[in-house]
């Protein structure tokens, strides 16, 4: 078989898909262990919200799409338990033999916290998978609970209160860190908070949950529990074959998302990226990310030759229509990465208010030596995204908060406000210096 | 008197603005022509929609605002018939002299139509200050007029059609040239016609129109006529006193917004500036490069050492909903540049399907001798503002194709698609070279 590719969701869809554009004669054979492939998995909260109503809704294409459109085998249920580098021989647990020629590597991640004690029980769930969220519905459906403990305030767990807000739950989420978000910075927590407690959602830091017994995890009361903290790379099979683990804990890429074994590539969930703010390495997984290095680790195992420039780490995430958007550092976070922060938060409106624009929050982050930009965040009902994006650009460019000051942003009433929130928090950056 | 400002619009008064920050003790004296100042002029064509109410809520500061809170003085009905720059002395229309040590001329644009035969009937508007909004609007509650011509498919003409149509109006929007929005791109045009024609409003381009009869224009009945053609930079003053006035045809200026005289600068819709993405001197008068020159003029005028770097020429405008967002140049434009344009233009969707996602059509261009790009378009019902600011972030920090391929932007099913139209465009523009 010319290309192997471990993993049928995003990662490993995308690098088979490249491959075959760049080489329509390659033997291509993706292998994934669950049930069903190319399903988008960032549209699995709102399956359980129930604004997905369907499991199809979410599933892009089917194997058999792949076979008859592109010349791509796809197996499902194929799980690899053995890898052979030095044979180029993968072994399924089904004891069947896969060789290889080139190596992709797509395995995904895990949820850590699913070897805590009591996480085996039928009341919780995690929410990583098709199978995850449909089984979620149908307890929700079935069992009618009232009361949910999320283990986890990161972008799935504030996603699931949402979602099981929404459908009635007294919902607790407990955060074993002191923040929201996977991010150090209060100003995100607290706003985090607000918004959660408006909804009727509790949101509690500082809490460890070592069991969930069964009617209550870390002493709250409850009847269901998802578990959405401790994402962990699934390298053991790299591990067995002698693949490299950076000091992230996931496989240590190339720019071409080589592994250090010749012809092995990983991609998603399961790799290490470069931060380019930092230029060290970084474990952020997430679907963006994964589609790019499976497209480019895809390419480069098909004889192309692309490169993937690191992420500098942009999110989004929506809380009962609240969007909270960061990307690079925050200050304490740029201070852990060596730099000496500066920073400046303003409050602006999206739009005119004569056009009902709404709260806008703005963070920007720079380096005091370098001048350079290097994190900001944007918390509001609208325009999160594109404002956000304007900073991740920024840091992509290595702009500094003199350059960024001077960028041309589109105004006109429908959609902005003459002084860009962004632009007014340059301004008060370079005040604040 | 220390610093005079001539114009108490957008320019005029960040100018005095940001002087008064940097030196609390300098006299600073605004004169405006008209009888308020500190108007939203972009909100314009939302008073004549009905929209925003009452002009008041245009209106942003008093001068009684300006005297009190900030040691300003500000004249209204003061116009400026003369200037003697060895005298550093100013003649207003009243025979009133007023001496400056730094003068910031912030004298405006006005529509070069208006000298047109017939354009001093009563039925035939301007949409430039807040009298004209409040003159129409009244012509609009008294006359009932069913039938209006705007002269100018412009940022202004389509706005003033938009509102027109919202009233009820049939609209017909003649243009000279070849295509809408000031744009040489005949994509966006029929995008444009798609969308007026949608809602009944009739669009004509490469219709001159010499004169304006009681009932017609170019042939087209109506009892309504808006002006919104031929933007010109108030200038006369400037000539008069040996003021230098660029190749495009308004004031030059250094980037410290300085003109040939010592301390004498010039900011927003009168003078010029310096296109980004050529290099070249450029005349683009928006609400955001007043507001921003403005603020240079005036931090300069009183001692500081601000800069302007430049624009791109980001503008958006609303028609009907629709967002219609562009930046640098397009293809036609770039190659009267001296650049050698290639594009890629594509389809996609705001956010997923089942996030109500709506159709977003992005085309980038780039400069096939360098890499670079140089311009882009956005047209959609929502994101526009955000995309469009992201290709003005890329050209304000020079990316390549390439660069702006790897940019890391926000994902999540609420905010965006796992892959944004805007990075499609990208991967479409590098297979197109």
């Amino acid at each position: 078989m010319g290309l192997v590719v471990i993993g049928g969701v995003a990662a490993g869809l995308s690098a088979a898909t490249r491959a075959r554009r760049l080489d329509p004669r390659l033997e291509i054979l993706v292998l994934e262990k669950g049930p069903v492939v190319s399903y988008g998995a960032c549209g699995l909260p709102y399956l359980v919200e129930g604004r997905v109503r369907q499991p199809e809704q979410l599933i892009v294409y089917t194997p058999e799409y792949f076979r008859k459109e592109r010349n791509i085998e796809v197996r499902t249920g194929a799980r690899v338990v053995s890898m052979a580098h030095a044979r180029r021989e993968l072994v399924l647990e089904s004891g069947a033999r896969v060789r290889y020629d080139r190596l992709v590597l797509a395995t995904g991640a895990r949820c850590d916290t699913c070897g805590m004690a009591g996480a085996g029980q039928p009341h919780v769930f995690t929410l990583h998978t098709l199978e995850d969220a449909g089984r979620m519905r149908r307890f929700l459906a079935e069992k009618r609970p009232r009361r949910a403990v999320v283990i986890g305030a990161g972008y799935i767990g504030v996603e699931a209160a949402d979602a099981l807000r929404r459908n009635g739950l007294r919902v607790t989420v407990l955060e074993r860190s002191a923040n929201a978000l996977l991010r150090d910075d209060p100003q995100i927590t607290l706003a985090v908070r607000r918004v959660l407690e408006e909804h009727g959602v509790e949101l509690r830091c500082g809490i460890p949950v070592e069991s969930i017994e069964a009617d209550r995890a870390a002493g709250v009361e409850c009847d269901m529990v998802v578990l959405a903290a401790g994402f962990k790379p699934n390298i053991e099979l790299a591990v067995e074959a002698g693949v490299e683990i950076g000091r992230t804990g996931a496989i240590r890429t190339s720019e071409r998302m080589e592994t250090n074994l010749a012809g092995v590539y990983a991609a998603g969930d399961c790799a290490e990226v470069t931060h380019r703010v930092s230029n060290a390495p970084a474990y952020i997984p997430l679907g963006t990310t994964a589609n790019k290095t499976g497209r480019v680790a895809g390419a480069n195992a098909a004889g192309g030759r692309e490169r993937f420039a690191g992420v500098v780490g942009t999110t989004i995430v929506g809380i009962f229509g609240v969007g909270f958007a960061t990307t690079g550092f925050s200050s304490e976070q740029a201070r852990a990465q060596g730099f000496s922060p500066v920073s400046a938060r303003v409050e602006g409106l999206s739009r005119p208010g004569y056009f009902q624009g709404v709260k806008t929050t703005v963070e920007l982050v720079a380096d005091r030596a370098s001048g350079r930009l290097v994190g900001g965040s944007v918390i509001g009902e609208e325009g999160a995204a594109g404002r956000i994006n304007v900073i991740a650009t920024a840091l992509g460019a290595r702009l500094t908060v003199d350059e960024f000051e001077q960028l041309d942003l589109a105004y006109s009433p429908p959609f902005a406000t003459v002084w860009d929130p962004l632009l007014i928090a340059a301004q008060q950056l370079r005040n604040a210096w």
